[in-house]
């Protein structure tokens, strides 16, 4: 009798970015923890060196592998036998481009946090690094792995509401009512023109919006029409955006995306309308979607519950009825990119369903999108036509 | 022992439209009988002679006062002493403008369905007919007469939300997802541009929503842009609209108005974001309202609860926890108009609370959102300022 | 061509109790209304001359007809040409059985706000006194007239769920969670043994759950175990009770009524479990109903969508999407008996649909289990067999 | 500069159960693994051993250290230098007292699911056990770690609610709808007497209501009338039971558990009501709770919301609006026991927060509930006093 086949080593994983107290890099652990895919192995959580070492500490983690500079980290893990294959980057958004870069050249995977990103032309140069050094680059947008969202696109794949004719979406946030960035180190840094880019909204909201109509409907959004708006007088960039969309089918749609919904908390809503019905999907109540097809009683889907695709099915780990939320959607991303990295190293192909995880493409899409709202909204609100999204 | 103050008596009603299996005459027809202020007395209900008289039969009518012309009614009506002293008109929109003028004309009061009218012109036409008369003109946004509705505008004149930054308003319905024209006889008058006008979705469903959001936040909008679109191939009126809104005040929003939007049924939605919170609502439930501040416990808002405004306390009739509807706010116009026409009457004020019921100013406001909407969608979504709305 | 037939005259009503400022007696009235199968003619609005006039002159009667004894009233309208045909009683519970006997004795139909009676022997002896004197008496449990409540029925009957197993049923109001009766005139009577008889919550809410449970079903309890408390200190009606149940068929089921729900409104709520799935309900939103079957996906009926049953679309005026509410569901009480009593006027039968407003036996059952209820109280919560309630 | 304290080390982690495909294995594993605060050591993970090796090998545990017998693996575990300091207990009911005496008399820690026992004899036998050995001993009645849960119970302490009157809690699953047991091999044992214990729906939800009852409201249930009744023909145990309470304030309550409520999934619901309003929780939607005051506006309370107590932010991970879930609450207890647990071996006191996670004494409980439910049951519905739960 041979040996059952064993599960799958973990992987050996660093972070960037994520120090004691940050939100995202949290969030990231847990994710890599919960399917036990990973070990946790090296990380520059910070650029202060006691802070470095500090959040290190708190992660059990080796102090000589507690790095200040993410280049000498790059450079020391890449050249030990037992250094990480795979780092997560969880800083603020204007640094993800010269990070990424760094460890892709250095031989090493990037799961990388939304938006990819500050520009196009760095955008494009990531996708341009990862095809040329072989290296995977992951993209987390989170929310597209809820399962429900996994079902949804399921359904719509297979005919099940017709066509797409309507896709409204929002993402909207009280966090920033008023000028919170006064006080928060968060909001400081992501109003930041600097740190952040040269969006606010439109960049930490509307990509996760975009990414979720396209990755749902399977269409191409290919001109939107913007208006941006700064409402906290004082604030640098903006904090609400009224976006019309236009598909490559004809349909349309609207975006809003605000971070002074005040009132709201995560007020992240999907909903898309086809010829023969719709689904809608609200973040906070993530295990179950509205499915409303004209003339009949209106279905609840639940998550795990029966007659589900495989595609959700793959992302659920709780029977119907006991609730999964955030951070079990964000270990499927983690799971998903174990699961490719893993058949990387195989020299196998992956389970074709971890491919819905979102990669180097769909970050370069949503540079792209922002771009488009930003001249949109310069320009007053004229149509502006989504430019390409493959490298130059 | 003088004799209590009795009620008022019930006023005169006749009725142009409505004919039976007609849906908005019925719906009149039991708003104005809930508190029991109108007695119907004449219709011109079709102009098939037949189904005239049969209308009226059903209602228990004198055939001699069952029309077949509202002219004739008119004419007939305003001569008899017991002749109708007020007429509702439930016809189709383009048709509104003649037959108000006739009774407005004639002496006669007129609640009239919205829009108004098929175009500014008429509009302000009728306007200045009422002023001219000094007939009252009416016009039935009824939707704002939900009690929760009154109770928003109340919360936001008081401050609660402090300035109104986004508003997020749509109605959407399903039930032109496919092409019903060429079935049913109110989906084929509401898509003949002969019929209904210019518009199908902006005006039947958009004047809703527009007279909505400007009622609740007390706020003009002064510019749109809206993105019009025939989704069903062989209509001929747009059944989807996208529509940004940019309010006097510098606050920001956007309308969705669809027929095309299946799985919905009526789909009427209002949010109002301020600085400190929010107000949601939703026309299905409509007893009651989210009302959400920043940073504390959402409140469910229900009709008829303590502490309400008296402007909501007056519209309400039934205690917190009983249901009320569509009638029962519908009815609450009727009892408004009701006052308002007593009091004239009489030569006295109405209660001021009487004066939310909308008037010919809305109906002009209304029909002229509608033309900015139409003209920003022919030069492909440039931003419209909206027109004046007085008489020219 | 002969004249269409018209709709049925106008039944002339009558009423006992109701007088200004009385909630059921106005709601009576209004639903009487809706349909316009009534014209009220007639009342005994309070036992206070002055009272019983303004009542009357509020509702612009003629004062002739305003009476203080409602044994003068059933005299002098019995033998009026134009007297009432029928009386609504609205008075408190314990006077029913003597104002019911008496009207029909006089040959008057009569409409009896529930409980029936205050005891069994009073309601066993109004059954008697109808058949003796075949006259009508409906008994307004009105939350079964809700479409969805009918179309409950409706879908049991079909076998959409299997033979039922498990009744949960509930009806908690927070209005007595203190001793209001110090205040407030209607909570007085309620908990005053002497006008409300020998229960509070088992008379006033339990028989209207008792009376849906039954009615959904289409099974009968049989036995009960009922643990009865007063939980506000002075009070002399139990203000709680709960109650166990089994039905003639084997299934079980548990019913709480309370006025002691601080913070419930109108908790009225049913869910029915059979072998396949389950419905549930909540009288605060009437419009919509649960059906969950084990295995798929939940569904949402609403009120008057396509495939619903013939006893919920009779039950029904608005597209679903408007909300209707209370009213309206009274308001088919009212016209299910003004069916009823014009039939028999007509010696016809009347629509085998408006025989589901309940009559005097479903008020005798009511009585029977509030006795059963309030014996088993009195045992400690010893399982009491229902009480026959047919004629003795 | 010291360096900076350290996070707990790991506590060495064994598992009796759980073998490949068990549910609640698995939850106990990813509840342990989400806070980073056990390792995984050892198992006894089946009696076959294949199956037991082929367990562990998923795992990535040494093979020599996957068991096929709890007692050997009590014995080699507790003589290694890194054997398991604490072991979860995740077997049939009936088996949990031998397993559990087992590991705290060989001086291992013991984290036991619910029921702790089969009987209350068993029970307070692992209670005198756990006392004279010294070791601790946790029973994860998982629901009451939920944040919410644990800020009800603040709320009342806090008399939020004033003294409480009625407890409404139900747990209803329609999973045995149908004589599943034929197919299912978890089905199998829990209806089977011999694994299971006497007892199905009672002990296997009803102790999960039971002690969410007594710890939301912090009072004590001091006696109940059971209707116990098997619905599917053919099964063994009760699968449907309604149980009316008495609480030691004079607090009255019903508790619905049932396995044929066909169309539920995880219907867990909790209400309690003061003489102030109420509160609502279900555990589908873990992350709201109502809290409804008498005369005010309902609220939603949040999780992560503003306000919320010491007690529910200690078990908060994400920000409001972010869901959190099932597994999230499981290693909440999980966490607790980490810290009582590194506590005891610091010589310490943990935090006393942590002392919310369930405990022996909290299990002997559950128990001494089932055996009067049962006793109740028996004797036809009779009031039973709840037996003392303290060692005899």
């Amino acid at each position: 009798m041979s040996a059952p086949a064993g599960p799958p080593r973990r992987l050996r994983l660093g972070m960037v970015g994520g120090g004691r107290g940050a939100f995202i890099g949290e969030a990231h652990r847990i994710a890599a923890r919960i399917d036990d895919r990973y070990e946790l192995v090296a990380g520059a959580f910070s650029l202060d060196p006691y802070r470095a070492i500090e959040s290190g500490h708190d992660l059990r983690l080796d102090p000589t592998r507690c790095y200040t500079d993410y280049r000498g980290m790059a450079q020391a893990e890449a050249t030990r036998p037992d250094g990480a294959e795979v780092v997560s980057v969880v800083t603020p958004n204007a640094s993800h481009h010269a990070i990424c870069k760094t460890f892709l050249e250095a031989g090493i995977d990037v799961i990388c946090d939304k938006p990819l990103a500050a520009n196009l032309t760095e955008a494009k140069d990531l996708l341009e690094t990862a095809r040329r050094t072989g290296r995977f680059l992951g993209v987390t947008y989170n929310y597209s792995a809820y399962p429900l969202m996994r079902e949804a696109r399921a359904l719509i794949e297979a005919g099940a509401l017709g066509a797409v004719r309507v896709v409204q979406v929002e993402f909207a946030l009280g966090w920033l009512s008023t000028l919170a960035e006064s006080d928060s180190k968060q909001a400081r840094w992501r109003t930041d023109p600097i740190q952040a880019g040269p969006s606010l909204v439109t960049a930490d909201l509307g990509t996760h919006c975009f990414h979720l109509a396209e990755f749902v409907t399977r269409r191409r959004i290919d001109a939107l029409s913007a208006d941006l708006a700064i409402m906290v007088p004082g604030r640098r960039l903006e904090d609400n955006a009224q976006i019309s969309l236009r598909f490559d089918n004809g349909a349309r749609g609207a975006m809003w995306v605000s971070m002074v919904a005040a009132g709201e908390q995560v007020g992240l809503r999907l909903r898309v309308y086809g010829e023969l019905g719709h689904i809608a999907w609200d973040q906070s109540e993530p295990d179950q979607m509205r499915l409303a097809l004209q003339g009949e009683a209106v279905r609840t889907i639940v998550r795990g519950g029966s007659g589900l695709s495989a595609a959700s099915k793959r992302a659920t780990r709780l029977v119907a009825g006991l609730p999964e939320g955030y951070y079990e959607a964000f270990a499927t991303l983690y799971r998903d990119y174990a699961d490719i990295l893993t058949a990387r190293h195989a020299g196998t192909a992956p389970d074709p369903l971890a491919l819905l995880a979102p990669g180097v493409e769909d970050g370069v899409r949503g540079v792209a999108f922002v771009e488009a709202a930003l001249q949109s909204g310069v320009q007053g609100g004229a149509w502006v036509a989504m430019p390409g999204s493959g490298p130059d």
